[in-house]
């Protein structure tokens, strides 16, 4: 069962562009990480109540949280830095509505019990919410992104490792329809034979090629034909040589792909990615509502110590474009073309803990600036006050909860939470109208005049 | 139906002061915002396809988002001040886990089908899996905050109107349960005189005293005698005076909790907020498992044109202390007393919007800094490369999607989404190696070096 945070945008043809936001990959994997206590899914014994949580669902620990918020102020920065607006819709569809869509994965959807009233499911992706937001408000132009969780009752094996590189491979569902309809395979079989070759990143041809010849009757002939278009990669030399291809350039849709697709590399050209993004004939991506240029975002497995090639680990975003869908709902059919990408968060989540491990960095599962301390007894009420002049400021402050606690484990707490500065005000600095600043990494102490105190704390922590 | 997002803090013993947070009151009311178009949750004819949400669910609009934004902004900067750490638990839980907790409330908890595997729920409070949460991982110290959605099978009925005030009131259960003690209210009796106190700030106490001496059975002589007791409210005199009270000085449980609320006004006091807090005895919240100290906050309707006195409109974040809810979980039943507040975000996000209504304040649905513009046409590739090299340094910009969109359709687009800078190339401007910056609102044109364009949108955009 697999609990999946996705954040999706999509934007209406932008430039034709699979691209509301620059490549996700690098800067989501500019973040470094240390290591964090595994969340339990269940442990201990009963006492009259239950002790676990759900399969395949996870806690996140405070650390963990600090580590997500990174990676979404990093994926919400670059969404914002291409003008995308937020949008929100309901965890809670209609079952019908959902029911409808999927094709064989809508066994995946998780159904609410009939407790009278409306039959409802729990959403299982953020592209058809969106397509029926765009279809019920009329909306036909609008660059979004969603942040949210989806639900599908899965059973997903997460590969973990350490990644180093990543690249992003494009290709167009119609070039794909155009190479299966000059190999000779019926319309009727494309979908089957979409998801047949979508494991080609996990298994090599000849077992693809058997298991069209084998399970889906295909004949040897027409298979070796699809295969040797399908394990082309490259780009635009590629797109060019496919346009001289006498077979492929004579067939209406995949002339229409290669054309777009010569398109974007021009674009991508002048953004100066092309290194970036292969074009690879393989990639057919598994959902139905796709009509254009599809695409999806790979990580690679780092070298290791024997020097062997960098293997990839995996998708981590994937999209495409989706003419067809806002029109399923509106009234009059109406079509509104979008183009969307989705980022596997849970993914790169899993990737980033992972690496915490391996790294020694810290990362703060607080923000607070600074401890209000005190080193003698019967001064709780003078680190109230102090505190709430701290807080009252808009400082990051914290203090003991004990009413005496020592001086000593006051300063301890601090270098467990990574607390930079301690405010220590004893009977002297109360007389004097001071407090003792501490820095917590030199253990340098300077009185500072009380009045003063807020500012020179916002001095010392200037990033 | 409700589908509640609501925000919840808890904090061990935070110096027995129901306060994780400073009040959220005047922080989140604090902001001025505009009309939005009210989301509508069902429209529209359909097209073969369910063209609807779920009842008491809804969507969320750019600008709705954009204030949602601000909102949790300010909720979290103040749980980040007072050194909170975030965590986050499934969605998903056991059934049986939920069912044993709510009591009557466990009719509104959503079940998931029976698919096979665990039976599920959809998560009803945050408070439940947060002592789950503690009693798995062992955890007896901790300062938490959790964001997420909550689910209720509700009908609720959402008033609106202007809000300028806002106080918290506060109540101890152990007072509440030696006032009842001290006026003959058997033990079994108490959670239901609770439920039907609670009802004191919607109806007068002559109902009140009606629905305890009708339904419940109570003798009217015991019902006058707890009115005299609940029908106060006050600060520190109050607290005083009940101490004093010959029959509920002598109650063991009235005596310990008036010897902790006094203890919380001398804090309020160090801390300057007195005013704020009223001790109302008539304050009961509905749910069991609170052992302690109880609060709410509480916003009062502005007084209008006839000078009426202002009117309380409802509770936007409640809570209290409940040191028995975790020992419930743990295997050898070791309790870990809790404080916590959770806010009505939802409730407060109405408010908000309705203000907006109210308000002119223009509320950007992005952050876009800069758009850039082309005066000519065949000039697609320069305003790619100009807005490339922009987002690469960080700056948010946006362009038009079409190839040749009309100058006048560039700024138009800027004023409508209040993007206050247009960065123009035209031919002139890419033979000189400059930049033509606009500003949208006083209409003046300066040529900017193309090199210093970055530098120049940074530094006139410094808040």
């Amino acid at each position: 069962m697999l609990r999946a945070l996705s954040v999706a945008a999509a934007a209406r043809r932008p430039l034709r562009l699979p691209r509301p936001c620059a490549p996700p990959g690098p800067l989501l994997l500019g973040l470094l990480c240390r290591q964090v206590r595994a969340a339990a899914g269940s442990t201990g014994a009963e006492h009259g109540s239950v002790l676990k949580t759900p399969k395949g669902t996870r806690y996140h620990h405070p650390v963990q949280m600090a580590l997500r918020e990174r990676l979404f102020r990093t994926v919400v920065s670059c969404f914002k830095r291409h003008g995308a607006a937020a949008i929100d819709t309901p965890v809670l569809e209609l079952r019908e509505m959902l029911m409808e869509k999927y094709g064989d994965n809508s066994r995946l959807i998780y159904e609410l019990q009939d407790q009278g009233g409306e039959l409802l499911a729990l959403r299982y992706d953020l592209t058809v919410p969106f397509a029926r937001y765009l279809a019920m408000n009329k909306i036909t132009n609008i660059k979004r992104y969603h942040i949210a969780k989806v639900y599908r009752r899965d059973n997903p094996a997460m590969t973990r490792g350490r990644y180093r590189e990543f690249y992003q491979c494009v290709n167009d569902r119609r070039i794909l329809n155009g190479v299966f309809a000059i190999c000779g395979i019926p319309e009727s079989k494309l979908s089957t034979m979409c998801s047949t070759l979508d494991k080609l990143d996990k298994m090599p041809w000849e077992e693809v090629r058997s298991e069209m010849v084998g399970e889906k009757g295909l004949s040897p002939e027409a298979a070796d034909r699809i295969g040797e278009y399908v394990q082309l990669h490259g780009g635009l030399d590629l797109i060019e040589q496919l346009l001289q291809d006498p077979k492929l350039s004579q067939n209406k849709l995949a002339k229409e792909g290669l054309g777009d697709m010569k398109l974007l590399f021009e674009y991508l050209t002048l953004f100066g990615i092309t290194g970036k993004v292969s074009f690879d004939l393989s990639l057919a991506r598994g959902l139905d509502y796709y009509t254009g240029v599809i695409y999806e975002a790979v990580l690679l497995q780092q070298e290791n110590d024997h020097g062997e090639e960098s293997v990839s680990v995996g998708s981590v975003a994937g999209g495409g474009r989706y003419d067809g869908l806002v029109g399923m709902f509106d009234p009059k059919g109406r079509k509104v073309p979008c183009v969307g990408v989705s980022i596997g968060i849970e993914r790169i989540f899993s990737i980033l803990e992972h690496r915490m491990k391996a790294s020694g960095e810290k990362v703060r599962m607080t923000e607070t600036q600074v401890m209000v301390a005190t080193p003698q007894k019967h001064l709780l009420s003078a680190r109230l006050k102090l505190i709430s002049e701290l807080w009252d400021v808009g400082i990051k402050a914290e203090m003991m909860y004990r009413k005496d606690p020592k001086l000593l484990k006051q300063l301890q707490y601090c270098e467990d939470m990574g607390i930079p500065l301690v405010a220590i005000i004893g009977e002297q600095e109360l007389k004097d109208g001071v407090v003792k600043l501490r820095d917590v990494a030199t253990r340098e102490e300077v009185d500072i005049p009380r009045e003063q105190l807020a500012a020179e704390i916002r001095r010392r922590l200037v990033p």
